[in-house]
């Protein structure tokens, strides 16, 4: 006789919903038949009565069966005699598979721009349209033609992009790479996923800043990863506290953004880093370094990656056009060994089976044109102006309520607030004044911080957008 | 004291190596020490002595500790004392994760291609050259300008493309869709991995086709699933198959290529797709219909898609580009109740923030251009001339040795093979003589058959691949 299965990831009551439906499917017990009682099915199916309760509540909610007190639980008749037909429990399916959710504070912000695009968003970590190369990227694509082959492209990526990024790897970021070495990606984002997929096993133990890139939470945690905090001081996350961890944890990879972190801004210290490498080749332990934002600093030489003063290959580097160039080309790449790219590459074609050919063919001629330096050179100066608009117009409205360090790189600003907030509220007053920004909480932190990116908000909408988080902040604080 | 353990999924023996690696990186053994004796450590650890000598093993092959005979293990001077650095374990994060390697055919099939691209490519399951829009996507893109914000795009894919998919869907596949309804994917690949990924958990059962499109079976496996076979016959799966299945096995979806299946070319009959439409309401069962071929129809209308027919929404529907346009736009749609196209979505975040705004907007622009029904009409026709060229070529040159069925839609041909023959034999006397196929066995089934993809060869090259193919097979059979 059929048991529920007490391994299954499956709640048992859901089990037995599921057996029930499946024999009154099968005409055992026809429409309005009564079915075994709560009591019997719990000795037959060897599990609580209440478990049983809760799998007719189940089969109760969909129609499938009538419960009267007192004369027990029927198969229901308008159900199954007119028309035995039955969507599938799409509720049920959309909760399957590895795969948390995205955090709940995302998707408001995300909700609250499509409901009113005219809201000011120092929210998403993205360049503005007039940062990004929109009119250098329709020129090229104007002046080339598109007439190559379009079939499947090589797993690893397109090849001349892969050719492009060898030399500005060499000129940009003091990194010998080779074509071999490079896995073209759609953006850091997946980079990071095929890491944390194709590398690790779930119940391994990793660690990662504190706090940390907000859309890498999840996705580490859907890998059933065990995660370990780093933290992050003015000087970037301590060497010391990876060997502790490892020490105690056995972690199995480290996972940094020490060029500008998100959402910190910090820039690893040059001593650190010699002893983060230091410990990494100790313990044997492979370093991701996720390095999105080093071509941001605004003045002087961007700070040098652990890929250039990596002697023995204990890093995984991956960089991106996102905060560049553009996100929306979905354009950015890892350096690995190349057993490790090629492992990678295999597994994404069980994925998307590789990326578009054409945004590759548009980054490569992007980066090989003579757009790319005067586009650095530009983004850097607005970036610079954006940042001072920003600082500035804090410095105004709020003196006495939130503290930051002002940031030399990268596309956000990170505040402290004075006052004991609850984050929520805070981002419910914005969003009814026309703001939206990221509360600090999404980063793994303690609440009572809020990230404000400047990159993205048009640079005449800075100083209101201040003054309209200056009253939800008063109005939080009040409430 | 430290124990392996018995529940991890890294073997006892790797667990130990890893810990005695530790044990000598925090100097407990300095270099040129002794390590205790396997039969020692052996009692220690509560294994036996056959798991500590391959954990000695492991330690020796990356020069950690040195064994001579009779002398006992010791910790390396060499590797240790000059420079205490080493290189992650890269081979064993390769073995990490739940993604299975690829097929060993499809990789060496691809490793032939790239050695010798004058092979005759009867693999490549796309369209050549000159059967893709190359030319109408080229003049498309010099008669736009590409200057829309280039952030990141909508998570359900870039909103004209999914309107143009509306009016595509309606027009062409008699299926009522809406924007909110759609979810643009890198492929039918991308939606394949992300039903597999994140509606379904591991150990749930589905059904899949017998045989079945070869690069779905390594991601079925890799997510977990329990795979049950529906065999193909000349009319399609038997919807009887699938309540069979559903009552031993309470298999939790379908998984159907029901318009000229890959490979074997297959319609699915009329009466079968109203049974099993009927089986899915009754059993509350989701198909999930992978429809990339069905434009293709040489002749006549194309097959109705079993989505036009689904009254009360059992049915996920993906389509794509790659058959009939270019597989490198990778460019692919799902159409499928809201909230599971939005779960998607959701999860799609995390693997790779959603897709190249780029190619999406060439797809809308070619999908709404009066290039798209010429392009379908000259593709219909060239395809019904290399199917031609491909049967007249192997009636001729292997009058009694093959037997197959001619197709009326689609890239590809299934050929049994009368002779008893080895696969991997086969394919190696076709790369030998300068051509490429794929083994029947790739795609499950018992090995003696062949997927010819006439598609993607240059026509003037089909009747003297097949005459290679003639040859290899004697030979093979000879051999
Ligand atoms: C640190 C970091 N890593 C990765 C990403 C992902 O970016 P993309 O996939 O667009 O390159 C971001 C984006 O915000 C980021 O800040
Ligand atoms: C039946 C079937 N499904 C899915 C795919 C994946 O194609 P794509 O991801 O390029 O749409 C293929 C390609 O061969 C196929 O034949």
């Amino acid at each position: 006789m059929w048991k529920p299965d007490r391994h299954s990831r499956q709640p048992l009551y859901e089990q037995i919903a599921d057996h029930i439906e499946q024999r009154i499917a099968y005409g055992e017990f026809p429409p309005g038949s009564l079915l075994p009682s709560e009591r019997k099915l719990a000795a037959e199916l060897g599990v609580n009565r209440s478990t049983v309760i809760m799998a007719f509540d189940e089969l109760r909610a969909t129609g499938i069966v009538e419960r009267r007190t007192g004369s027990g639980t029927r198969v229901s008749t308008t159900k199954w005699e007119i028309a035995p037909k039955h969507t599938p429990n799409w509720k049920r399916y959309a909760q399957g598979g590895q795969f948390l959710p995205n955090l709940p504070f995302m998707r408001k912000i995300r909700e609250a721009l499509t409901r009113d695009p005219s809201l000011i968003d120092f929210a998403s970590g993205e360049l503005a349209a007039d940062l990004a190369p929109i009119n250098e990227i329709a020129a090229l694509m104007s002046e080339h033609r598109y007439t190559s082959y379009l079939g499947y492209d090589n797993p690893q990526g397109y090849i001349p992009l892969r050719q492009a990024l060898v030399s500005y790897l060499a000129e940009h970021r003091n990194i010998r790479a080779t074509e071999a070495s490079i896995l073209v990606t759609s953006g850091s984002q997946q980079s990071l996923y095929l890491i944390t997929q194709c590398l690790l096993s779930p119940g391994d133990a990793v660690a990662i800043e504190d706090p940390s890139y907000c859309y890498s939470l999840p996705m580490f945690q859907s890998a059933g990863l065990r995660l370990f905090r780093l933290p992050v001081d003015p000087y970037g996350v301590h060497p010391e506290d990876v060997r502790a961890l490892y020490k105690k944890h056995r972690i199995k990879m480290v996972f940094t953004n020490p060029n500008f972190h998100n959402p910190t801004g910090t820039v690893l210290a040059a001593e650190r880093r010699k002893q983060l490498l230091e410990a990494a080749s100790e313990l044997a332990l492979p370093i991701v370094e996720d390095d999105p934002f080093s071509l941001t600093a605004y003045e002087g030489t961007p700070p040098s990656p652990l890929k250039s003063m990596d002697e023995i290959g204990s890093v995984l580097y991956i960089g991106s056009f996102s905060k560049i160039a553009a996100s929306g080309l979905r354009i950015g790449w890892m350096v690995a060994p190349r057993e490790i790219a090629e492992r990678l590459a295999d597994a994404r074609q069980q994925m998307d089976f590789g990326l578009s050919v054409i945004p590759q063919q548009v980054a490569a001629q992007f980066l090989s044109s003579s757009y790319f330096a005067p586009h650095l050179k530009r983004l850097r100066m607005q970036l610079l102006f954006k940042r001072d608009l920003l600082v500035e117009a804090l410095n105004k409205e709020l003196p006495d309520l939130i503290r930051f360090a002002v940031p030399s790189g990268g596309l956000h600003l990170w505040c402290k607030l004075v006052p004991e907030i609850h984050d929520g509220r805070l981002l419910e007053e914005g969003i009814r004044r026309g703001v939206v920004f990221v509360p600090g909480s999404v980063y793994g932190s303690d609440s009572g911080f809020v990230r404000f990116t400047f990159a993205r908000a048009r640079t005449e909408d800075i100083p209101a957008g201040v003054a309209k988080f200056a009253e939800a902040l008063r109005a939080a604080i009040g409430g």
